[in-house]
C-alpha cells in the first residue's frame, strides 16, 4: 500500500514536472491569467533607510523581464555607490537630495577652487600631479601650508521630487538625503535588455557598505551575505593598488561594519555642488566646466513634475509628461523611456495599450480604479491600485485608469525608448482612424452608431469618467 | 509484475525527461535531423475565410524563432483590425484587396472632400473640429443639411498578387478582398526579435470580432475563446470613454457575434481610396496629401512580381527579386527582408546558403525537387516542395532548387534586414573566391580540375538543370 | 527491499531534477561560486593540425554566452574554408601566415597580371568573360598558348603574431601557414550575438575537408562525423550546378579523405598576395585595387602587438593596447572588441572591472597570479593562469592581474564593440571620482586616510606589486 501511495505521489509530481516541463519548453511566460498590484517581497534593512526589492519571478515581472526597487533614504543618509549589471531608470518620488554618480574616464570637475592660485587656471593636468605631490608632503609634514586643499571629484546633482534619472550599465551611483523627509526613489531595472550581459537576475555590485541578508531575490540556492568588491581581495593587494597601509585597507573591507548599504553621514556632508536647480541659469553646466559635449557631461537628468513642460494637459482632469530619448538621447542607449501622470478625482486615462513596449506602473500619490486586458480579450486586472503598488502591464493590453481619490499621481516605466501609445478611443484613436465601414460591418452596427464611436469622444487621452451625462457633448478643451 | 512495468515505465519516462531536460540546459534547437515540408496545423474558420496558422512549436520554426500564418479571405471578405505583439512581413500570394493600418498618431488623411468647401482647404485641424461638432449636430437633428459628409480616416492600399507588406510592432491592420477569387496572403512573424517583448508566442490583439476556437497554437493550457478588447472592459467603460450609449458599447463586445474575425461585408464597402495602382501618377502618394516624409506617410510595400524590378533575370529560366531595407526603409526596423522567385520547368537554382539570417520558403505556386544540407554536412531535406508548403531553411543551411513544374514560384522571408547570400557555384560564389591551391589542396584533385570547379559556370544564381550535356560549354547569358 | 532502493533512487533522481528545473525556471547562470582556469576540453587531430575546443557548457562560458578555440596550424599546413553561425574575433597568439576570406559578391582583386595584355586595363568583366572562354578552351586544347593566365581570387592577407582578425557571421575563411613554426590562432564565437540566429551553440560549416569526430562539443545526442557541405549533395547536383563531371564531384565530396580540416599543401602554395607588411606603402591596399570603401575593401584586421600604438605604455611595466570600433570600424557590427597585454614580472594591473562586457582573457606567454571577485564580493578566483589557459571574467566582476613570471602577455576579447573599464584604484578611478565625505562615511575612516584612498595612486592602469616599500611615494611615470 505504502508503495502504491508512493507511486501514485511519483505519478502526481511526474505530472507536475511534465507540465511545468512542457511550459518550460517553450515558455508561456505571458498567457497571463490575473495581474496583481504587487508590493515588496524583500526588504533590505539598513542604518539610515531600506532598500525594498519586488521579486523578480513573479509571472508579470518575468513577462516584461523587469526587475523593480524601492529605496527608502533617511534625512542625512547616504546611499553607498554601487553598479549594476543592468541599465536603471530611476524616478525621484519623494523628498530631495544629492546624486553622484562616477563615469569611467571622465574627469573630475568638481573642484574646491580655494586650491588654485590665480596663475594655474587651465593647468588641470600639471595641477594636478602638483596636488597629488602636495597631498603626499602635507601627509608627512602632517598638516602644511596647503591645508586649503580639499578635493575634487566628480560631478554631484541636486535631485527632488519628480526627477527621472538615467544610469548606465555598470556606472555607479551615490545618492545622499539633504532634505528633512525621507528621499524615496524606485527604479526599474531592465534585466532584458542585451546591455545586462549576465543572467536574467539583479545583481548589485557593492563598492562600500554591506548587506548582511544577501541577495535574497536569487533563487535557487543559499544566500552568503553580500559583500564589497574590497572585500574579495586580500588586504595586501588592496594596500598595494591604492598606496595605503593595509589597516586602511581592511578598513575598506567594511567586515566590522553592519550598518548596512545605506549610512547615516556624520558632521556636515561637505561635497561640491552647485547651487539648487531654478536659481543657476540655464546654461552655466556647460559654460562652467569649460567640456565639450562628451559622454561625461551627457544629461541624465530631467524632471517630470513640471506641468509647465506636459505633453497633455487640462486644468480640470490633469496633465501627462513623457520622457523619451528626443527628450534625452541617453536613453537611446537604455532603450528606457517613462511617463508621469497626475490626474485628478474622477479623471479617466482613455483606453490605451503600448504598441512596442511594457510598462511598470508605479503609483506614487493616490489611487485609481484600474482595468486591464490581455490579448485573449479577457480582463486580467479589475481593482483598486494605490501608493506604494506596482502594476506591470505587458504589450499590447490595453488598460483603463480612473482616478478614484483626489488626486492619483503615478510613473510608469516603460521597456523602449521611445513606447508608442494606443488608444482605444479619442480624436487620435484606432476607432479615428478607421474607416466608417471597417467599424460598421466589424461590429454589426449602423453607420449612424459608426459615427459616433470615431467621433464622439474629441478628447486624445484625458476624460471625465462622470458617467452618462457627459455622452455626446462636444467639449472644447481637448487633450 | 505491474509495479515493476510501472516502474519501468518510470524509469523510462525519467529517461525521456532527462534526455529533455539536458537539451533543454543548453538547448540544441537547431540541431535538425530532419526539415519537412509543412503545412499549417490549426484552422480558424470565419464566415468570410479562414486563418490557417502553422505550429511554431515545429523544430525547424523553433530554431528559426518565427511563427507564420496564411490568411484566406473570400470575395467580399474582411479581415477585421487586429494586431500582433512581433512585426510581420506579408505577402499577397493571390488575388486583390485594400489593405489599411491604423499607426497611432498619424493624421486621417483620407478624406470625402465633399465636406469642405472651397474656401477651408488646407485648415484640416480647425475644419475637423467643425466637422466633430456638426456631426454631432446631425446626430440629434437627425440628418440634418451637412449629411454629405462621410467619413476620414487613416490610408488605405490597393493590395495586389505579388505584394510584400511590412507591418510595425502593434499596428493595427485590416483587409478586404475587393477581387472576385479569394485573396490569400502569408505573414511571417519574427517571434525572436527584440521586438517582441513578451514571450516566444505569436499573440493576436482582436480589436473586433472574436475567435471562438481559442489561440490554439498556444501549448500547455486549456484554451478559452478570444475576445476583441473591448470584451474586457465593462461596457460602461467603454460607454463613458467613447461617449457612446452602453448598448452600442455592448455592440463592440461582439459578444453575440459568430462570425469569426473575417467577415462578409453588407452592402458597398465605399472607404475613400486613391484609383488602382499603375492607373495614378508614381509622385502623387507625396503630392496628393501634402504631408512631409514621416512615420505616417512611410512606404510599407513593394511589390515583387514585376520582372522589370527583378535583381536576377534569365528569359529561359526565370527571374528573383529581392526586398531589403536600401529598398524599403521601414524593413531596417522590423529586421526582416523578402525574396521572390520564379522558375521554369528544369531550372536550378545554384546550391546557396544564408550567412546571417534564417530564411522561410513558401511555395505559392507549382512544385520543385529542393535539397537541403546543414552544418554537419547531413541532407536534412531531399523532397517536393508543392504549393501551400513551407520550408523552413537555417542560418548557413545549403540549399538547391529546382523545379519540376511548369512553372514554381515561391516566397522566402528572411529574418535579417540586409539577408546575405553565399553561393556554392557560380561566378559570384565562394569557389570563385578561393584561391586555386585552396581548392587542389583541400578536394585533393589536379589544378586542371580546380580551374574547372572555380571557373566553369559562368552564371550567379539561375541554370539549367538539364543533366550532363550542359557541362563544359560556357554559355553566354549569365544571371 | 530493490524495490525500495530504486524508489530511492527514483526519489533521488527527482530531488536532483527538482532542483535543476527550478533553476532552469529562472536561470542563475552567472552565480558563480568559482572560476576556473581551463583548457581545451576536446581536440580535432588533424594531418597538419589540430583545433582545440573549450567546453562552451562550462559555467563561466555559458555565463558569457561564447565558445572558445584554438587552431594549431602546422608549417605548411592549410585550414580549409569554413564559415560559423557566429561572429568571431581571432588573435594570432603565435606564428605568421597568409589568410583568405570569400565575402559573397566581392570581385577577385588578386588576379596574375600576365593574363592582362597592356590594351586590355579596365575592361575587367570583359576580360573575365574572355579568360572564362579561354580557360574552356585550353582545357580542350591541353594546355594551349594562354597558360600564363593562373588565377583570380579574393583578397589574401598577411597575418603574424599580435594580428586581431574580425570575421563577420557566415562569411568563409582559410589560413596558411607560410613560416617554420606552428601557427597559432585563437578565437572567441559570440553565442549570444544577435548575430547568431541558431541556438547557442558554435557551428562550424566546412567548406572542404571533415571532421571524422563530429561535433563533439554538442551535448544530448550521438554525434556523426562531420563532412563538408559537398558532401550533402547528390554527386549529380553537385556536377550540374559546377558544370563538372561526377567524379570531380565525388571528389569535393571528402568522403575518402581522412585528413581532416587541417592539411598539408604539397609543393608549392603559389597564391597571389601582396608583399609582407612592414615593406609595403601605407596606402597601397586603395590605390592598388581601384576599390571604393565598400564591404569587399573593408579593414578587418589590426596588430595589436606594436608598442608604439599601445594605449597605456610604462617602460618599467608594459603596455596595454586595445581594438574598439572606433578602430576598427567593422567590429560595431560583430560588437565584440579586445584588448592586449603585455607586462613585466611583478607589474600589476589594477583592479578593474568591465562594465557593459563580459571578458574572455587568454595566456598567450608567462603567467600571473589573478584575483577575481564577483557581485557578492566573494573571491571566486585566486591563482595562478599561465600559457594557453583560458580565464571568463562576467560583466562587473572585478579583476587583478600580477606577472609572476619575466613576462605576462594576454589577449582578452570582449562581447561589446566598446567595452568600458572601471578601476578601482588609479587617476581615473571610481575613488578618485567620488567626493571624500563618501568615502570617509562610507568606509568610516578618517578624511585623511580618504585622501590617500582617492589620491595616493596616480597611475590609471598599470603599477608596480613590489610590496609595501612603494607606499607612500608618488610616481613621475603616470599610465
Amino acid at each position: 500500500m505504502a508503495r502504491v501511495s508512493s507511486l501514485l505521489s511519483f505519478a502526481f509530481t511526474l505530472l507536475i514536472f511534465l507540465h511545468g516541463y512542457t511550459a518550460q519548453q517553450f515558455p508561456n511566460e505571458c498567457q497571463l491569467d490575473q495581474l496583481n498590484a504587487i508590493e515588496p517581497s524583500h526588504v533590505l534593512k539598513a542604518e539610515a533607510g531600506r532598500i525594498e526589492v519586488w521579486d523578480h519571478h513573479a509571472p508579470q515581472l518575468r513577462c516584461s523581464g523587469v526587475s523593480f526597487v524601492r529605496y527608502v533614504i533617511e534625512s542625512k543618509g547616504l546611499y553607498l555607490p554601487s553598479f549594476l549589471n543592468t541599465a536603471k531608470l530611476s524616478f525621484v518620488a519623494k523628498g530631495r537630495g544629492l546624486m553622484g554618480r562616477v563615469i569611467p574616464g571622465c574627469a573630475e570637475t568638481f573642484q574646491d577652487s580655494s586650491v588654485f592660485q590665480p596663475g594655474q587656471q587651465g593647468q588641470g593636468q600639471q595641477g594636478r600631479g602638483q596636488q597629488g605631490q602636495g597631498q603626499e608632503q602635507e601627509q608627512e609634514q602632517g598638516q602644511g601650508q596647503r591645508q586649503s586643499f580639499r578635493d575634487m571629484h566628480q560631478k554631484v546633482e541636486h535631485i527632488r521630487s519628480g526627477d527621472t534619472i538615467a544610469t548606465p550599465t555598470g556606472v555607479a551611483q551615490w545618492f545622499y538625503n539633504d532634505g528633512n523627509q525621507p528621499l524615496v526613489i524606485v527604479s526599474v531595472l531592465d534585466l532584458a535588455n542585451h546591455q545586462n550581459q549576465l543572467d536574467r537576475n539583479p545583481r548589485p555590485f557593492y563598492l562600500a557598505g554591506n548587506n548582511p541578508q544577501g541577495q535574497v531575490w536569487l533563487q535557487g540556492r543559499q544566500q552568503q551575505p553580500q559583500n564589497n568588491i574590497f572585500n574579495g581581495f586580500p588586504p595586501e593587494v588592496i594596500a598595494q593598488a591604492l598606496k595605503i597601509n593595509v589597516q586602511t585597507a581592511q578598513q575598506l573591507q567594511n567586515q566590522q561594519d553592519n550598518r548596512g548599504n545605506i549610512v547615516f553621514v556624520k558632521g556636515e556632508f561637505g561635497v561640491i555642488r552647485p547651487p539648487l536647480r531654478g536659481q543657476r541659469p540655464q546654461e552655466e553646466e556647460a559654460v562652467g566646466n569649460g567640456l565639450e559635449e562628451t559622454i561625461c557631461s551627457a544629461r541624465s537628468t530631467d524632471n517630470l513634475d513640471d506641468p509647465s513642460n506636459a505633453d497633455v494637459y487640462k486644468p480640470q482632469l490633469g496633465y501627462i509628461s513623457t520622457l523619451n530619448s528626443y527628450d534625452l538621447p541617453i536613453l537611446r542607449f537604455l532603450r528606457l523611456s517613462a511617463l508621469r501622470g497626475s490626474i485628478r478625482q474622477n479623471a479617466m486615462v482613455l483606453p490605451q495599450w503600448n504598441a512596442n513596449a511594457n510598462a511598470i506602473l508605479y503609483v506614487t500619490d493616490g489611487e485609481a480604479q484600474v482595468q486591464v486586458v490581455n490579448d485573449n480579450g479577457e480582463r486580467v486586472f479589475d481593482g483598486q491600485v494605490s501608493q506604494g503598488q506596482l502594476l506591470a502591464i505587458p504589450q499590447g493590453f490595453a488598460v483603463v485608469k480612473r482616478a478614484t481619490s483626489d488626486q492619483f499621481r503615478w510613473v510608469e516605466f516603460k521597456t523602449n525608448a521611445n513606447a508608442q501609445i494606443n488608444t482605444l478611443a479619442g480624436r487620435t484613436s484606432i476607432m479615428a482612424g478607421l474607416p466608417l465601414e471597417v467599424i460598421s460591418n466589424g461590429y454589426q452596427i449602423s453607420p449612424q452608431e459608426a459615427r459616433k464611436v470615431k467621433f464622439n469622444t474629441l478628447e486624445t487621452t484625458l476624460t471625465h469618467a462622470s458617467g452618462p451625462a457627459s455622452y455626446g457633448r462636444p467639449r472644447k478643451a481637448d487633450a
